[in-house]
């Protein structure tokens, strides 16, 4: 076979990630919540160049970007998400759908290259009206029930009230067409240090973490702040964070070396200063590779709650949420992506797990599946001063753009 | 004098009180924010009482109620306010208020007795929208510019908006008449256990304890919950945490045998659960009848702050929001609430401080100002089930009238 070294045009990347960075622009990153005007714009202008690629474009009912195409010959399925977390950054989820178009729009119009790279905009990834809801409802796992259930967590805007504002109400959702496609491949900002403090350039995914996730909550007994002697409370929101300390000191001695763990919020009730909170929660994750590790933990939590319950101050409860099976990576996903890094990134690449959760993992469950990650400054994530350097976004194109060619050409 | 053992109707009292309850009902208590609807009808529902008083009623332009007499002989104004906390008791404001609604209706008309009660209902003693914001425009510490500023701390409204809201945009505002009263007298449940466990039936207040309020804030590192290894982490909610816990665990070697503290409010920011907090903040009120032990106590906050930002994790500051000098209560008005209770409620009173805020602390800057107490039901204050003995709301009417009657007459 000819070596076509995939003319991939890096200024045309990055012009239109920046596009995409000025719609919903904050500070440095973007604020492009879920069915926000700026995630709807976001996704129409995908639409619109899709066809440049050489594809149909279609926003179907749960707010996924879908290009297809009529070209003969294997095809594979590329892309990523378009919203954002609040005041998030420009990268997360923009550069593996750019990276899509941009596989699309030098394979696709390429007699040379038996087979087209399809696009895929997945919504909601991060998570506002629930989890992985678009690449979910692709593989077969939402339901309409689901749909009349699902809200913004922020704000509180049902998902169907959301849909009718975007002018989605009533379409069609799409699902995968089995054996369509030969894969699924997705591209990342890593969010974490591993490349940048290595020197590396590519990161080749091996699994995705499972992400456990817990409500834990605390009952005392809400009282007037001013009035109730120290020695007489039962402060739901002390107790949380003698919990929240306990975790910390407890957990290094039954996790993995790659374990972590985080309580994102908090709430006491009814929060006002002059009460003593009655109740409060928290929302706690664990993730890591292992189940086996995380069912350690989980048995600690739970026997940390019945110990603070015996005590007899305040009872705690815990209630699991999300139960995160790990998802493994294809192995021959993951060998074309080390040879393209051989030969657009000097080999600088390293087999590595992800902590974040990706669509690449819902996508896996139908389909064989690959991930690459390219280098975060600082490693910095989910805040709007997250950033890749221009080199290394051009540098991830051409091995994305390569990947793809090697493996239609399989 | 003759003795006129003022001819109480406690059916009437009663009724009165659960007539305030039923405006704004959740469930055994009331759910009355400050300018609710159920808050503004209740205001209308006073002032069409205060006539039956011989008083006339004025709804002033911060919504205070006031009903004011022309009967010769000198005045004593009492009351309390009419909002709740949010989800709260039916008692905490109300019950003060029908007491002196009730000792101007069998007050006012007695032409044996000289003088007259006042009434006053003093809007947002609860604080949504500043902090004693009616009574203290009556002593003259609110500006125009105050107004303007404030905010409904839960719903964010302002207060300009709720008050053209309630009809009451353009309304002057009324303020003391210097040398018009001999003093002011409230009364209100005790939210603590101090009459109950001791079976009392009245507290005599010797003082109304300051109250220091505080923002509390540490800056961390937002980042992914998935992706940030343990050991890189600069969690603000985790530091949070261990310093709720810190206080608590060296606060008891410097306090006194009557100071409580409450962290009442914790936000994490961004606070989504897949993402480390990068900022946290709570809200910290310590109380205390004594400044020295406030001091004290602020100056061991400072220190241990400093000491955690110095360790170079998470930077913590401490912005001091509210401080509040003690007040205390005139000797004159605590000998005659126990002279009263002696013939009302068998001589079964203690005098106590009081550890809640209440609107005799800021009349008391411009009168001599005396409160007392009634017993509270196990305690609980603040909440729906808050309660008192309907046997110990007659007879701390009793008192409480019987205490109006023998001032007027010194």
């Amino acid at each position: 076979m000819a070596d076509h070294r995939a003319p991939v045009d890096g200024a045309r990347v990055l012009d239109d990630l920046n596009t995409l960075r000025s719609i919903g622009a904050y500070k440095g990153g973007v604020h492009k919540p879920t069915f926000s005007d700026a995630h709807i714009r976001s996704l129409h202008w995908l639409a619109t160049k899709l066809p440049e690629a050489g594809l149909a474009a279609d926003i179907d009912g749960i707010g996924n970007v879908l290009g297809t195409s009529t070209k003969s010959g294997p095809k594979l399925l590329a892309g990523s998400h378009l919203e954002s977390q609040n005041f998030a950054g420009w990268l997360d989820g923009p550069l593996g759908v750019v990276y899509a178009l941009e596989a699309a729009r030098v394979i696709n119009p390429d007699a040379d290259i038996k087979g087209a790279v399809e696009v895929a905009s997945w919504c909601d990834e991060e998570g506002h009206f629930g989890s992985f809801l678009g690449s979910r409802s692709y593989v077969g796992a939402v339901t309409d029930e689901d749909i009349d259930a699902a809200r913004d967590r922020s704000s509180g805007r049902t998902l169907r009230e959301a849909l009718r504002e975007a002018g989605l109400a009533g379409r069609a959702r799409v699902t995968a067409e089995r054996g369509r496609h030969i894969g699924y491949l997705e591209a990342h900002i890593e969010q974490g240090q591993t490349l940048e403090s290595g020197g590396l350039a590519i990161g080749i995914v091996t699994s995705i973490v499972g992400i456990w996730q817990y409500r834990i909550s605390f009952v005392g007994e809400q009282n007037h702040a001013g009035t109730t002697r120290m020695d007489l409370r039962k402060d739901a929101g002390l107790a949380l964070a003698r919990f929240c300390v306990a975790i910390d000191d407890r957990f290094p001695g039954y996790s993995g070396p790659r374990t972590v763990w985080t309580t994102g919020r908090i709430t006491l009730d009814p929060g006002a200063p002059s009460i003593i909170p009655g109740r409060a929660e928290m929302l706690f994750q664990i993730r890591d590779a292992e189940p086996a590790v995380i069912e350690r933990l989980e048995d600690l939590l739970r026997s940390m709650a019945k110990d603070v319950t015996a005590q007899g101050g305040c009872a705690v409860e815990i209630e699991r949420l999300r139960t995160g099976a790990p998802a493994l990576m294809d192995s021959r996903f993951q060998q074309t992506i080390e040879d393209a890094s051989g030969r657009f990134a000097g080999g600088r690449s390293v087999r590595m797990p992800s902590g974040a959760g990706h669509d690449a993992q819902v996508l896996a469950t139908i389909m064989p599946a690959g991930m690459l990650f390219v280098p975060s400054i600082g490693g910095i994530s989910h805040h709007w001063t997250e950033n890749t350097d221009d080199a290394d976004i051009v540098t991830g194109a051409q091995v994305f753009v390569e990947t793809c060619r090697l493996l239609l050409a399989e």
